[in-house]
């Protein structure tokens, strides 16, 4: 990874992760099971790439990280929430995520799904907190509320996961592939992109350009996955591979192999770069993130 | 009932109905079957007690009906996410709610789990529409996010599920029924009434107000749940009673008794009522409404 791109993660992570570790609740808070199946999940390893991708877009309009880290962290809590419930047996029935048991594993069912009950709400509760009303404007925050409702609400992020349950072991064609792709991921990784910058004051130009690029980059994001699954290697994933073929998974990679995919990959990522061209030097961050999530190992 | 009460209730609960109808996604949105799941959990009969509230405590406080649809609405998704995931297998089992299968029963677990998940998200969908930021400043709609989250988060609604689960059949003392009820029943009921006064506009000393009824009437609303539990008619209640007393739940009937918990029933509902007299005339509705909470007979 280039060192330039590994600093600004490395910083970025421990500011996300001292943040998260200010806004939720800790373990000694009632009903501590529960807290300590929110942070578990939390603090289990992620790479915190929504909450970095929503730092880098609100540093690219001219707004100071520290200001939108209530923002990041709240996305942090919706997409560890969706990958709680995703790993449920009733749904993807998955026992290890990033090398530990999945909350259900540790917790049990019940406490599993209330802890990502929780996690969803926290994310509303601090967004709509005072520390985000007292530096942005409330119909800003207003907005970035909707997107991310929208993102992850029947129309996103659950309709991504219905798809991806429903075409399991069926014949899915590209364009069935690809919608579950832009819900499932593509959805949240560019809604975190828009509202970093929309947070920080970014006109339509700006939201626009964030709102392509990150559509591209969720899809270069969920093929490497899927290719991650086929030739990975479990040690560094911290999960078992292989698991979407024996599921039969509707996924680029089953529909075109893993060449092909591939090139998609890097095509798409060709692309994503371009679009973010016109933000000029401002971007190399983010010109760097779109290389490293091509080119990651887990 | 009272029939002028009866008259509120049926005007309210249609124009509730007509709203929900207008912001839940139609059974023709993909995934149809998820949509479909939302709206028979929905539209199952429920009293729509907590919209009611918000808009009896906004028409106190002087504000137009029609302006907290919204609100009434982005309640009773919360109130029916709450349900379809308490009766989920891994928590209390249920086969039937209002007479009619649950949803896991009808649609599987998977669907049942992202229905709740798709309802929760969808009222703060709602609750930051452009519907609503059209009628009323955003600062306030921020606290009503903010209050609401706050209710059904993991020191509110879900910690009185954790706990719920956590005191089945062990010995619970007076304080932890209470606190069961306060969050898993009184937080959601005390914010419905002051959220819709808080978009109208209300002041510190309503909105204090309509914060110690809501908690009054919560419990009431409970204890009579647990008494009806207890000796109701499981025909009228569509749904299988005396589950409780074989569940070895913490509530005022295993604690106390049918009629000691009667009476304190009693006792917190004229206390309830006694609070909204400062409010006068115009709280006779929301009075009538305390009496019928008790009276109840599903």
């Amino acid at each position: 990874m280039d060192p330039a791109l590994a600093d600004y993660i490395l910083e970025n992570r421990r500011l996300v992760d001292d943040a998260l570790d200010y806004y939720v609740p800790n373990v000694e808070t009632e009903p501590r099971v529960l807290h300590e199946a929110m942070r578990y999940s939390l603090f289990a390893g992620g790479k915190r790439i929504r909450p970095i991708l929503a730092i880098a877009s609100a540093e690219i309009v001219g707004e100071d990280k520290t200001s939108v880290m209530p923002l990041a962290v709240a996305l942090e809590c919706v997409h560890t929430y969706s990958l709680i419930h995703d790993d449920l047996p009733s749904m993807d029935d998955d026992d290890l995520r990033r090398g530990k048991p999945t909350s259900h594993k540790m917790f049990g069912e019940a406490v599993a799904i209330l802890a990502g009950d929780a996690l969803v709400t926290l994310a509303f509760e601090i967004l709509s907190s005072v520390e985000l009303a007292r530096v942005f404007p409330c119909h800003r925050i207003l907005s970035v509320i909707r997107d991310i409702a929208d993102a992850c609400g029947s129309r996103g992020l659950i309709a991504g996961q219905v798809m991806d349950m429903t075409f399991e072991g069926k014949i899915a064609d590209e364009s069935v592939v690809e919608r579950i792709i832009l819900n499932k991921t593509a959805a949240l990784i560019k809604t975190a992109l828009t509202s970093g910058a929309r947070l920080a004051g970014a006109n339509c130009e700006q939201l626009d350009v964030f709102s392509k690029f990150g559509q591209k980059l969720g899809m270069v994001f969920q093929i490497k996955d899927d290719l991650l699954d086929l030739e990975g290697d479990p040690e560094k994933l911290g999960k078992a591979v292989k698991k979407d073929g024996t599921r039969g998974k509707a996924t680029y990679p089953a529909l075109y192999g893993a060449d092909h995919s591939s090139k998609l990959m890097r095509k798409l990522l060709g692309e994503a770069k371009k679009l973010i061209e016109p933000l000029g030097q401002r971007a190399q961050t983010l010109c760097l993130l779109t290389e490293y999530v091509g080119q990651r190992i887990s």
